[in-house]
C-alpha cells in the first residue's frame, strides 16, 4: 500500500525541523531555562511574521484609489488580532518571569552583546505601522536602524536584513493607507476634489468648533461658580484651550502645503466619531476604535517588557545603570495615529453636535 | 576585521530557519488565516517541548533514595512554570478564534485526516505525567494510542514518534516519583521500614478518623436540629460517609499487596495538609498544592480546547456529529494526581486535628 | 462658604455604605480569609447586575416590529460588555483560589446551608438570555426553581425575590428578540409576510442543500480512494449526513404549526453567515458571532466555576461525593442558542456557496 | 415553622442592601453606561479593603522582636493573594473600555470634580506599603495628601477619611517590617547585636564585593577582545561600575547614623538571593521575589490605568492637555522596595559567590 497522499499534524506543521532549532550555542549544553529562554523569543517570533502578514494584508486591501466597503470589517478583524497577539505577548512575559535572576544569569554569558534589540521584525512592525525612523529613541547615540546599519557588515545575514527593514522603510503604512482612506471619506456627503469640497468641510469645522466653545464657556461658569480656583485664572484656561482646539482642527502646526490635507484628515476623524450612529458610519468608527485598541496594546505590550526586564536584572535609583530598562520604558511615548488620540480630546456630547445636514446619504439602500 | 564571536539574536535563535517552517503543503498557497492556524500549532509545540523538559528534570531530581529537601522549592517553580504554560495555552485559543468558521473552512480541505489528536508531544506530556494508557478514553474503536499504531507504517517517521511515546510510557512518571516520595515522608516522625512504623501510621489514621466521625455526628446533629430533611435519611447519610470515609483512608480499594503502601502515601498527603504550619512542612505542602494548581489548569486547557472547536465547527443537538468537541470534553475527566484530590475531601478544620507528637522533630535547626 | 455642590467619589459611589456590608454574620469576627469570600461574591453581584441591565436594554432596542440598523451595533457592543465580564467573572476565580482548602474549612461552618446555588440574579441572567426552566437539570430532586420556591417562605424577602425570578421567565428573552429579528431578515431580498416569501426562502434552501450535497459527495469520494475506511460504510455515512441536514433545514424536528417558523428563522442564520461580506450583512454576522462569544463565555465561566470548587473541596473517585462540582460541571452542556450553533456545522466554503440573486439589496446608498 | 437559622446567601451577603447602592447622584437617571462605571469603582474599593486588612495582618505577624518561621509561608500566600488583585484590577480597566469616549461624555458632566485621585483607600494602600508622603508626586501645586487636606472641610466624612488616612503615615508600613525583619536575618550565622556582628558583616560584603570586582574584570577584558568599543572607555566603565557597587553596598548614600543599618539590610537581601538554595532561605527568598511581583503588580495597573484614561480622553501631542494620563504615568516611577529592586543589579552567578562558612546553620533538624 502507498504511503497516504493526506497531510500529517507533523508534516504539515514541520514540528520535526522545528523541534531541532532549540540547541544554541553550538557545542553547549542548553538547560531547562536557557530553553525557556529559546522558546519564549521564536515564539515571539512566529506571532510577529503573523502581524506583519496582517499589516501587510491591510495595506495592500487599503492600496488603491477607492476602498470597498467590505474590506473595513475585515480590516477590523485583522487589526482585533493583532491586538490579541499583543496582549498574548504581554501576558507571555509571565513566563519568562518564571525563571529568577540567578537563573538568568547562570547562562546570560553564552549571550554576549546579542540582544532583543536585533528582533528586526519588531522593527518591521514599526515600521511598517507607521513609526518614522526619525521618531526613534537613541539608545546612546544610536537609534536602532543605525545600530543595524553599524552590525550588518558583521554578520552572515545582515545586508539580507537590512535590506527587508529598509523595504518596511520605504513601504506605504498602516498609517499612510489609514489616512489617505480617513482623507477620502465623504463629509456632510461632500468627497474631495470635488467643487466646494473645501467649503463644505471647513463649514462643518467651524460649526463644530462654535459648538464646542459654546460648551467650553458653560463649564467655564460653572466651574468660576463652584468656586473651584480663580474666576480670571478660570477662564484664561478655557480661552486657551479654544484657541489650542481650533488651531488644532484647522491645522496651523502642518506645513502650508500639507495643511488642507491634514484638515481634511482630522475633520474626517470628527465626522466619523461624531455621527457613529449612522449605519454607514458604524464600521468605520469601528475601525478607528480598533486602531485606537492596537496602539494600546502595543504600547501595554512595550511597558509589560520594561517590567519584566526590570525584574530580571533589577535597578538601583540614582545609578542610570539600568539603561536597558529605561529605554524600554521611553520608547511608550511613541504615538503612531497621532490624530485619531488627537481628535479624541475634543468629542461632544451628542446633543451638543451639529446635526447632519444629509442623513440619508448614511444609510442603507433597503431600509 | 573578523566577524564578531559574540552570538547574534537570529543566528542564537534560528530566527532565519524558524521563518522558514509555515509553508504548509508544498505548492500551495499559504493564506493568512493558514499561516495563524500553522503559527498557532508551532507555538504549542515548542511550549510542550518545555513542559516535557521540565517534568523530565523533576522525574530526574526526584528518582533516588531521597530527595534533597532543597529540590522542593526548585521543583514547585518548575511545576509553576508548567502552570504558567497551561495557562497562556489556554488563552492561546483566543487567538485561533480570531479566524471565522468560513476563515477556517476556506483551507480545511488541505488538511485531510491531519489532526491534533496526532500531536506526539501532547501524548507524551499525559504520559510523563503519570496517565495511564489503559486510562485513555477512546475516540471510536480506538485510544490515541492504538490510534498511533495503525498509522506509524504510513508515516515517514512513524516508527521513530512511535518510540518516543513507548518510552515515556515505560518511564518513572511524575506521579510515579512524587507516590514515591510521599511514601518515604516521615510521619509522626516515623519513617518507612523503621521499626514500628506500620503502627505509628495506623495510629495517626485512626485518630483522624476518630476525629473526623466526631465532627460528622456535630453536622448530623446540626443539620437534624434544622430540619433539613429526615432525620433517619440524614443519619443514614452521614453514616455512609463516615464508613466511606475510613475505608478509603485504610486505602480498601487498593489490592492488598498494595494496600498498605497506598495506606501510607494517604496518611502522607493527609499528615502534610494536616500539619502544613510546622515549617518542614511548608514546603511539601505548597508541592502538593501546586500539583493541584498542575492538573487543574491541564482540565482547563482541555475544555477550552473544546470551546474552540465548538465555536469553529458548530455543534448540532441530537446528531452526535460534532464527535470531537464531546471527545475533548470527555478527556476533562482524566485526574493523574488521584489520591491528592482525594485526600482534600477530608480535611479537618485546624482545631480539629489531632495534635502533633512530636513538633520540633520538623523545625529548623537555627530556630 | 457653603460646602460644594459637586459630588464627591465618596459620595458619588457611596463609598461609606458599601465598605460597610462585609460583617457577615452578626456577631462574629471576620477573618481575612472570610472578607475574601465575602468581597469575591459582592463583587460578582455588581458584576451581575450590570450583566442585567445590558440584557434588558437589548430586549428592549429588538423588542418592537423593525429594529432600527443603527441598533446593532449598540447591541454588539452591550454584548461584547457581557462576554468581558463573563470572562473576568471565570479569571476571578483565582482570587477565592488564594485562599487553601484549609482556610475555607475554618469559616465554612458559619455557612450553614447557605450555597452559590441562591444567587437569584444568575438565575435571572439565564432566564433572560433564554434558557428555559424545564432545560434546568436537576440537582437532587429540585430544579433550581423549585428550590429557590421551597425555601422562598423560610425567608425574610424570599416573596420578592421569587417574584423578580418569576417576572424573568415570562419576560420575552434575549433568545425570543433574537429569533425575531432573524425571523424578520430579509432572504434572498423578500421579506415574511411578502407574497411569494415562503418560496423564495424555499429555494434558498433546496439549493444550498444542493450544493452542500456536491460537497459531502465529493468528500466521499475522497475518503474512498484514500483508503480511509470501507467504501459501503464510507458511502452510507455520507448518505445519512445528507439526510440529516436536509431534516435539519426543512426543520423537521419542529412542530408542524412552528415549522415554517424555525426554518425561516435557520435559512436566516444561514443566509447571513454565507453571505458575511455583503455590507448589510456584516453587522448581523458580528451579531450572531458575539452571541457565539458570550454563550461560550458564559460555558467557560460555569467550567471553571466547577474547577474552583473541586480545588476547593477536593474529589473522591466512585464515591459521587462532590455532587456540587459534578452538578455545575453538567450545567456547561446547557445551550441556549441551539440554531446558532447548528447552522455552524453545515457552512460551505466562499466557492460553493450559491450565488445571490439580488446583490445590490444589500448594499449601501452612497456606494 | 420558625424561620431558618442558618443564613442564606442573600443574607450573609447583604445582596439587597448592595445592589441599592448604585443610584449615583440623586434624582438623576443612571444610564447603563454610568451603571458600568459605577459598578467598576466600587468593585475596586471592595478589592482594596482586601489588600488593607491583608497588609495590616503582615505588619502585625511582623511588628514584633522576632518573626515565626511559619509566618513567612502565610505572608508569601497573602502577598500573592495581592498581587492577584492587582492583576484583576488590571485587566478591569477593560471593562471600563466598552464604554466609548461617548458613552463617557454623555454623563461625564455629572460627575463635576469629582476623581479617582480621591479613592482614600488607594491612597492608604500606598502608605501601608510603605510609600511616604514626602515622595508623592504633586499634581499641579498639591500632593494627593494636600488636595485632601484642602477638601477635606467641604466635605460631609472628610474629617473622618483624612484621620483614616494620617492613620496609616503614622503607622508601621510593609516596608518598616519588612526592613526590621531583613535587618535581623542571621548573616554567615550571625545576628545583629551578637558580638562580632559587624565584622562577619563586613567580611561577607568585603568578600562579595572582591568576586564581583573579579567577574567585572572578566567581563571588561572580554569586551575589549571583542572590540565593542574603545578598550579604555571600556576599562574606565567598568571601573566606576566597580566603584558604585562597593559605594552601593557599604551604604555610602545612607546618613551616617542609619548607615549600619542599611548596610546590614542589603547584605541580608544579598545573603538570601545569593544562598537560596539552602533549606532555611528557601522562604525568605520567596518572600523577597514575591515583594518584587507585588510591586511589579502595582506599576502594571498604574500603567495600565493610564491607557485606559488616555483612550478615554484621547492625547494631544504638545498641548501637554492630557495632564491626568501624564499624572498616572508618572506614578509608575515610584518604587516602594528601593533594596530589594537595588540588589538585584548585582547578584552573581552561583559559581562565583563567596562560599558559606556554615551550611548547616541553615538546615532542617531532621534532615
Amino acid at each position: 500500500m502507498e504511503k497516504s497522499k493526506s497531510p500529517t499534524y507533523w508534516n504539515y506543521l514541520k514540528v520535526k525541523e522545528l523541534l531541532s532549532l532549540q540547541d544554541g550555542i553550538p557545542g553547549t549544553e542548553v538547560s531547562t531555562d536557557e530553553l525557556n529562554f529559546i522558546v519564549i523569543h521564536q515564539v515571539y517570533e512566529l506571532w510577529f511574521k503573523l502581524v506583519i502578514k496582517d499589516i501587510r494584508d491591510i495595506i495592500d486591501l487599503f492600496y488603491s484609489e477607492s476602498v470597498d466597503e467590505e474590506f473595513i470589517p475585515l480590516t477590523v478583524r485583522k487589526i482585533k488580532r493583532m491586538v490579541t497577539i499583543f496582549k498574548l505577548a504581554s501576558q507571555h512575559f509571565e513566563l519568562m518571569e518564571q525563571m529568577s535572576p540567578q537563573d538568568f544569569i547562570a547562562f546570560r554569558g553564552k549571550l554576549g552583546t546579542a540582544s532583543r534589540f536585533q528582533s528586526y521584525q519588531l522593527r518591521i512592525i514599526e515600521f511598517l505601522m507607521g513609526l518614522a525612523p526619525s521618531e526613534m529613541i537613541k539608545l546612546g547615540d544610536a537609534t536602532p536602524m543605525t545600530h543595524f546599519q553599524r552590525n550588518a557588515s558583521k554578520l552572515d545575514n545582515g545586508e539580507e536584513i537590512l535590506d527587508k527593514i529598509q523595504q518596511a522603510i520605504n513601504s506605504k503604512s498602516l498609517l499612510d493607507v489609514i489616512e489617505d482612506w480617513l482623507f477620502r471619506t465623504p463629509i456632510d456627503g461632500s468627497k474631495p476634489f470635488e467643487n466646494e469640497d473645501k467649503i463644505t468641510v471647513q463649514g462643518f469645522v467651524n460649526e463644530y468648533i462654535l459648538n464646542f466653545n459654546l460648551e467650553q464657556d458653560k463649564l467655564s461658569q460653572l466651574l468660576q461658580n463652584m468656586n473651584t480656583g480663580s474666576p480670571d485664572n478660570i477662564k484664561i484656561r478655557f480661552e486657551e484651550s479654544k484657541k489650542s482646539i481650533s488651531d488644532y482642527l484647522n491645522a496651523k502646526d502642518a506645513d502650508e502645503k500639507e495643511r488642507s490635507r491634514r484638515l481634511r484628515i482630522r475633520a474626517a476623524i470628527l465626522f466619523i466619531e461624531s455621527y457613529q450612529n449612522l449605519p454607514l458610519m458604524a464600521w468605520p468608527q469601528k475601525l478607528i476604535d480598533q486602531l485606537v485598541e492596537l496602539e494600546e496594546s502595543f504600547i501595554i505590550f512595550r511597558s509589560r517588557h520594561a517590567r519584566m526586564v526590570e525584574r530580571m536584572i533589577g535597578r538601583r535609583i540614582g545609578t542610570g545603570g539600568s539603561s536597558g530598562v529605561d529605554y524600554l520604558e521611553s520608547t511608550t511615548k511613541y504615538r503612531i495615529f497621532k490624530d485619531i488620540w488627537g481628535i479624541r480630546t475634543i468629542l461632544l456630547q451628542e446633543d451638543a453636535i451639529p446635526p447632519l445636514r444629509d442623513k440619508n446619504f448614511y444609510s442603507f439602500v433597503s431600509s
